[in-house]
């Protein structure tokens, strides 16, 4: 049997793609840069690893722009270890998605992270049979990629950072404006709906020059009209379910156990962790610390254990200081 | 024979110009700055060089203005390989044009990367028997081009960065506008003409201090009237075929072979590399992958197999972070 239908036997539709992504629920994923990393991510407890180039923080002291990872590298990481591997592709680079599934990788990441690629676009991920991960600030952009067919959401934060706030921020505006749909009615939320397709009608506008009707096609091959219903299916699923329909992981400036309880507590299915891990003094000690912090979350004295003698967390960055056009999580829409 | 009557037999009329132009399709064309990096290209299945002085990224780095390269330096890597060579005129600047075309490079790219040399007009490259490329950002500087004799057209992209987002702009742009055509009727078509004649209005309103009427001369010899009549005819070509009636390839940010990839999945017809190449870790083996990338261009498991290993794409430039007036892509109109 070829790879392809292997991968097929294993993604596929999109039952089967959030299916995977389900199966990550209650872990922390950790980014990784070779294959020793990958190892100590393993060991210490991770369901998945996140195969990249360099972690967030620096990206961010790298400067210039940051792409997919060398393949090699990624095959290098994938030969090591025996938990799922994740790789992160530019916005809108649908190049480097193709080439990232045909390797075999278990999830692709659509990350703010990397370099944006596409100026108008994300990618239309129902054309991969890989499941697709993507960030969001807030429930519009969470809408918007879960109708592009992504398989996983995860708060955007500030990558690299070290910061909680901003995924804290990003964590409320989904989970209360989630609370808030409760109260409106259909009409309400196709006018909501509305709302969050404007961006796909910014696009459409821009690239004719002429003014968008219902019929217009607004992304691939979707009219404005069939964006609208199809967004408000979703936002009438996520009101009755009162949760994002698919997996909700935490990302962006976790560095301790104690911000992954929180984000946990905050609602969030599971945890991504970047530069937190790798970029502190005792990288498999604060690893295994944040594992169990996700897994007991709820109990205080588990957190307040795992909490001793980790070492210095990584340093930081305050996120007043970081100057506009180097906030990652403004890339995307 | 006089080199001069080789030029015409092998140029001269735009049918010839053109489909020298087509030849070079599914190609890629690279930057080189001497014979070593010439013979690279050639080894490595570049289908054309361009003799430049800097590459972009040099030039941005170098500062002060940027002009057609020394001809002695041109010559060289014209007697080094036997692929055709290519040159950079600033935009206007006829005169450098005529020179090229004299020592008989065999296309001329009236280039934004160099510093424009003509604040109203691009060269009337219809004068020419060399054929010319140009960039752009839209249809209605590609339409402009087009009507002024250019046989070749590419985005514009931000040349120098290393980051593909503008040339992905710059050709949805163009092909989003040519599926606008489609719903065009004729009187709309000419209106649009008009639009996109403007441009030489605001030049001969300026240089005339006097209201332009159908019969003022706007370019050249060609009356407004002319103008826009003959650019409805190109864009009433470009409504029929779907497509520019020239060649378009991709330039501009190029960096990986899965940037490659995705601008030929856009519609592109080839590639221009320019800092790329020689701004990266491994010159000739990323120049080989590039030209993999491009032929098979839809098969994502030889544009993985190609991106490995690869060493270090160049360092490259948040579009962001770049001042605007060091905006290499709005020079010229």
């Amino acid at each position: 049997m070829k790879n392809l239908d292997i991968a097929k036997l294993r993604f596929g539709t999109t039952l089967i793609k959030k299916g995977f992504a389900k199966m990550q629920k209650g872990g922390v994923v950790m980014d990784v840069t070779n294959a020793e990393q990958a190892k100590i991510a393993e060991i210490s407890g991770a369901v998945a690893v996140m195969a990249l180039e360099r972690v967030p923080a620096d990206i961010r002291a790298h400067g210039g722009v940051a792409r997919m990872a060398d393949i090699s590298k990624i095959q290098e990481i994938m030969h090591e270890v025996s938990i799922p591997v994740m790789a992160k592709a530019r916005i809108g680079h649908f190049a480097e998605a193709q080439a990232l599934e045909s390797i075999g990788v278990d999830m692709i990441d659509e990350s703010e992270v990397l370099t944006p690629a596409d100026p108008y676009y994300h990618i239309d991920k129902r054309k991969f049979t890989v499941p697709f991960v993507c960030g969001c600030r807030n429930l519009g952009e969470a809408v918007r990629r879960i109708w592009e067919g992504a398989a996983m959401m995860r708060t955007k934060g500030e990558a690299g950072t070290g910061n909680i706030v901003e995924a804290i921020r990003h964590q409320r505006m989904v989970t209360s404006m989630i609370k808030t749909l409760k109260e409106m009615d259909s009409s309400e939320i196709e006018k909501l709906s509305e709302t969050y397709s404007q961006s796909y009608v910014n696009s459409a506008t821009t690239l004719t020059n002429k003014k968008i009707t219902k019929n217009t096609i607004v992304f691939e091959e979707y009219e404005y009209v069939t964006v609208i219903k199809e967004i408000t299916e979703i936002l009438k699923e996520i009101k009755k379910i009162q949760r994002l329909p698919v997996v909700n992981f935490a990302a962006g400036g976790i560095a301790t156990p104690a911000d992954a309880s929180i984000m946990m507590q905050l609602g969030s299915d599971g945890v991504f962790v970047g530069s937190g891990i790798f970029k502190s003094q005792d990288p498999e000690k604060r690893a295994r610390a944040i594992v169990k912090a996700v897994t007991h979350f709820d109990e205080p004295d588990i957190i307040a254990k795992v909490s001793k003698d980790l070492g210095d967390a990584m340093h930081g960055i305050e996120i007043g200081t970081i100057p506009p056009e180097q906030m990652l999580q403004e890339r995307g829409w």
